[in-house]
């Protein structure tokens, strides 16, 4: 090959793109929008929180350790070694700025990918903090908040996921050494999928099997020291590791451990609730462990907050490129830009708003329930430290159904968003792909979405049992107790609805969700105790009545919390969170239609109506479209996508994203030399190369 | 810090995983198997082609260039030079052994991952051979048949996927130097997402509107020379390179290509049908279109056959998986082994054969329809060659439904089996991440699926029209016209069903799906032409008739299928598919339930009967489970899954795999010294460390 310089990094030419121009069009989006964005964001927000926000993201656009801009191209070697520096610096960061746990929490948000410190301050952290004594807290605890070690928790095994008591992984208590034995017996009790644990943390919190005395108290939480505090290596009778490439989170390095034989001292043994008498290997038994019930409610309330930004975050991206992207020209009613038929675009089509302005809607619901549940967290919290657990198994249950349905909603609006996109959905650089990769895992751990609405399942039975049983008092009526109890008056009334326009009455919405939820609840029981079908047996149906349930939950929040917030914001503010309220409840009872048929509760007429009521809603949302995404106030730093960018660049953004290819580094790839040209010079040996010359080269 | 070597490769000590061991388990479910696994092996795939597939097995598993051990780990620099070095070996290969094109594809197949030549042999080699002139066979199909020219297929642009008549690079006919002008006239118009284009081709079939002097012909194809043939850099007056990376499909250098001006000779347009004179620009229009159609239908029967691949290794895997996996102890229904109590095997419970069963069931659906599709396909070309195209309307109208149905419903049972699979689903090491993230793109590609749904329901209408107006003769009847017209008949006639039993006869399950495709039908031509709605407004509800009537096409082509097999195979053989078919109906029926109940064919007492009849389907389905999956004969090599592995070794292969993670090949990390260090030894500064020396170092 002629010697040329092969290092010419691929530029493209300086063109526009076809118009309309994507940042007029938004802006002209923007300008057509019913309501002040400003003022929804501070309704959601606050603004102390969004002066915060602000202050948090200045800093980190500025620091080279969270620089997202080589994100997509790296192998996961550089990108675990770029997420360590991004902790390292993290550290710093918290130290310099002062910053509180508030906005650490908002950098990692902005930065928005875990790291091998995550579940240091996620779980370990936490753990330490509930579950240890004074004298730990000091050993642990201390060191931990400084970051002098660094954790991680450790429960799941190769072979025990969702069954923890199944787990294998054992603690014996030598009586005579005052010490724990650890030992993994088999292959699958190898610890496995452990945060942090594969390369970073040189402690864990090990949740293994407590022997004393020969006797099986179950899985119990020890804090065990794993690595070296000198020179970082795996201590004696240790086999550790990172578990190897995921779907998602490869910034991560999820860990496996197996002990041999491993000795730790007593003190390791967490043992704020229960404990273990030094010498004889006493068991004292924890106090009541409803307790804990509460702080997973808090965790899932944060998720369903979570979810909320999810949404928003796919929804965002797809509704903006959404109003760029143009394809076809609607012949039945043609666009007319600059007084030019142009293409229409896609968001003009009814089938693009019905595949993404329904998801927007299910944000807001997500942010109203989630607000609702750390209401009834904090309320609920207070009355358990007076004793009073009345709250607990109503906001468990239904927190078990959210977690449930809101993750899986999350996944898969997500997905339909990059769909949504188009080919271009498919590139890195719509920031959907990673975002559905690293999200993916949420329906899974925190409790299998299948597992968990067995939960909520359990709790409607009970209460409708006692409920028909006339044995609920009336002043221990709740929410679920409440709606069982009216359809238990009147289990064969229908639907009054008699014309679409019937359904944006919220009041009308809210009796379907509450009657097919309680009729589904009323046959489950039904099957169980009078057909003495089996539990496993109805575990399908047992998922139907519990999604029946949480999306009554969300719709009943999201009307409530409307009402609620009349005096907080305009009049055209709350008509359109009203339309976003209107447009759930309408798009997520079409979903749902066949339940609500079986119930006979609606009839094939008003279901028609309520796809009609649907087609139309979508119409009346569509100006308010971007707006209601721009809310959300996401930033593109946060964002990260070429197709979602405020500014509405996005084919100038795509084609500098592509610049920066690795393998646009060079214009003849390494594989030349010995994959193609072997193949290529066999044709000038048989003379062919006609064409050859016909252009010059570069 | 210390010296020492920390290069020590990570190894799990030599432990069995917690009984029952996988292997015995999947023996026993085997055994345990109502009809011969290999019967239903020959009749699928014939003994001729499992020859050929043993073969080729044989030879590539045996090949460095194929080999797969490294694929889940490497990055994307790594994954295209790799997937070069394949390509080149193939080509090699084929040669050697003097393959044909089934072994050759047999090959790319078990190899199951795409390369920068793969749309050399999938769309450049194709177009020149249906598109050329002899002159232009002989200059460029010639040499590209050898690999002496690399080529690929540049249609798509970064503004424009599926509106192809949008596409903005044009060819303008230069009339004085008998040329063509290739040019790119804004960033939009620059092609993108062009597989093979980014570093591999020399050669692109560029679709550009033909301009003939000053007239715009609309897109038309071109031959066209992009990089040297002596040294592989791009011609001058083209930018070119790899449009960077994507959410699978990273071992393909999809590329984007832009011409400045950039010029070809006449030769270059390909001119087997339309022509251009030389000198005058004067077009010569081409023949009936209609004969691409049937290449169409081809292609998407092709597809069909792929999704049931695509069903079959996400079932194989989940579904031994399952097997060989468990969690929880059943108290109301516990499992023995070898007179002990143990966890049951995830495979019993309902839930989890409700996610996984009906999967297996689509996968069959799909051979039946995809070998009934080619069937008509000959049929069709015999037709056509006859002059008699009336199979073709149909038959492409139901293969746009397919393709739209069908890789739709692939890519949720791809993504349902990876869940069904837990935590370790989230693992590359299960399989399904990768498989997941490289079949998405079918949902899009080939025509996007809500788009595709427009042309099958437009037929729908065409024939309702034609029916109800009774212009449609007796002998011009065909599938469709005939159940529409069945209907008509008598519109309001109700399932005769009492019991769950009676959905045991497939007449009574495909009369229920004839009336609701039928009934869906009328009702979207009633409000189209009736109440004037805009097709656009319609585009939910005409979705949803295409699916309707899709999935009777589905239904009616396994049984009819079956029927067609009863001489073939035995009657356990026969017992086991008609399983199958039911399962496949009466859960598609399930899922669907709302058209049926609106339609009011099916009563919501029916409703309840057909969910019974699911439940018990899985239960008669259960026994065969791993034989049903087995007998698609994927081997090990093909699904390279620690989870789905033939030999049930899930726990040993997982570790395996882990042991190969680079991450594992040093003891420390590299981030250690930098970012892990500085903060651990600040706290030996402040005199803590009271843990360590407590354990003895490796």
């Amino acid at each position: 090959m002629a010697t040329f310089n092969n290092n010419v990094p691929t530029k493209f030419p300086k063109l526009d793109p076809k118009g309309p121009a994507g940042d007029i069009v938004l802006a002209a989006e923007r300008a057509k929008a019913t309501f002040n964005t400003q003022e929804l964001t501070k309704f959601m927000y606050g603004e102390e929180w969004l002066d915060r926000f602000s202050r948090v993201l200045e800093v980190i656009e500025n620091e080279p350790a969270f620089d997202k801009s080589n994100r997509y191209y790296q192998g996961r070697n550089e990108r675990v070694a770029d997420a360590f520096k991004k902790d390292k610096r993290m550290v710093e960061l918290a130290r310099e700025k002062k910053w509180t746990d508030v906005d650490s929490q908002i950098a990692n948000f902005l930065y928005d990918q875990s790291s091998p410190f995550s579940l240091h301050s996620g779980m370990f952290l936490p753990t330490l903090k509930n579950q240890t004594t004074d004298e730990q807290k000091k050993l642990f605890l201390e060191p931990a908040v400084k970051h002098q070690i660094i954790g991680c928790y450790a429960q799941t095994e190769l072979g025990h996921g969702s069954n923890v008591q199944g787990l294998e992984t054992t603690a014996t208590y030598i009586n005579e050494t005052n010490e724990f034995e650890i030992h993994s017996p088999t292959l699958t009790s190898s610890k496995w999928w452990i945060g942090g644990l594969g390369k970073a943390a040189n402690h864990a919190i090990v949740m293994a099997r407590l022997i004393l005395n020969g006797k099986d108290f179950g899985p119990h939480p020890f804090c065990v020291q794993i690595r070296s505090l000198e020179d970082h290596r795996p201590l004696e009778g240790i086999t550790v590791g990172d578990i190897g490439p995921k779907f998602g989170f490869n910034t991560v390095d999820n860990g496996f451990i197996m002990f041999d034989h491993y000795r730790i001292p007593h003190v390791s043994f967490l043992a704020r609730y229960a404990q273990v008498k030094q010498g004889t290997g006493e068991y004292v038994r924890p106090p009541n462990a409803k307790l804990s019930y509460g702080t997973m409610v808090f965790v899932r309330a944060n998720i369903v907050m979570g979810v909320r930004f999810a949404l928003a975050k796919a929804a965002t991206i797809a509704i903006r490129y959404s109003a760029v992207r143009n394809q076809f020209v609607d012949a039945a009613n043609p666009r007319k830009w600059e007084n030019k038929v142009v293409e229409t675009a896609v968001l003009d089509y009814t089938m693009q708003q019905y595949r993404m302005l329904p998801i927007i809607a299910q944000a807001y619901a997500c942010f109203f329930t989630g607000r609702e549940m750390l209401r009834l967290y904090n309320e609920n919290q207070t009355n358990m430290n007076a004793g009073n657990f009345t709250l607990l198994a109503d906001l468990h249950a239904s927190s078990s159904g959210l977690k449930s349905l809101c993750t899986t909603m999350a996944v898969q609006g997500i997905e339909d968003c990059r769909r949504a996109c188009g080919g271009h959905g498919y590139s890195m650089f719509s920031g959907l792909g990673s975002f559905y990769q690293d999200y993916l895992p949420n329906v899974t751990w925190e409790g299998d979405n299948y597992v968990l609405t067995q939960q909520t399942a359990r709790y409607l039975g009970k209460q409708f049992r006692s409920v028909a049983a006339n044995k609920t008092k009336e002043s221990d009526m709740n929410f679920t107790s409440g709606y069982l109890y009216e359809y238990l008056q009147n289990p064969n009334s229908k639907c009054p609805a008699v014309e679409a326009a019937d359904f944006m009455n919220p009041e009308v919405l809210l009796n379907a969700f509450r009657f097919r939820a309680a009729s589904m609840t009323q046959k489950l029981v039904h099957q169980l105790d009078d057909q003495g079908k089996s539990w496993n047996s109805m575990t399908v149906e047992i998922a139907r009545v519990s999604k029946a349930h949480t999306q009554l939950v969300l719709l009943s929040n999201f009307i409530s919390g409307l009402q609620a917030a009349r005096s907080e914001v305009s009049s055209s503010t709350m008509q359109a969170l009203r339309n976003m309220a209107l447009l759930f409840g309408s798009h997520t009872l079409e979903q749902e239609l066949a339940d609500f048929l079986v119930s006979q509760y609606l009839s094939p007429d008003q279901a028609g109506m309520v796809k009609d009521l649907t087609l139309d809603l979508l119409s009346k949302v569509r100006p308010d479209a971007v707006a209601l995404v721009d809310a959300f106030a996401l930033p593109d730093y946060y964002l990260h996508s070429a197709l979602g960018r405020y500014d509405g660049k996005v084919y100038e953004s795509m084609t500098e994203m592509a610049e920066q290819e690795p393998l646009n580094h060079k214009l003849v790839t390494d594989s030349y030399e010995e994959c193609i040209k072997p193949l290529v010079h066999a044709g000038k040996a048989e003379g062919r190369w006609k064409g050859e010359g016909m252009q010059a080269k570069l």
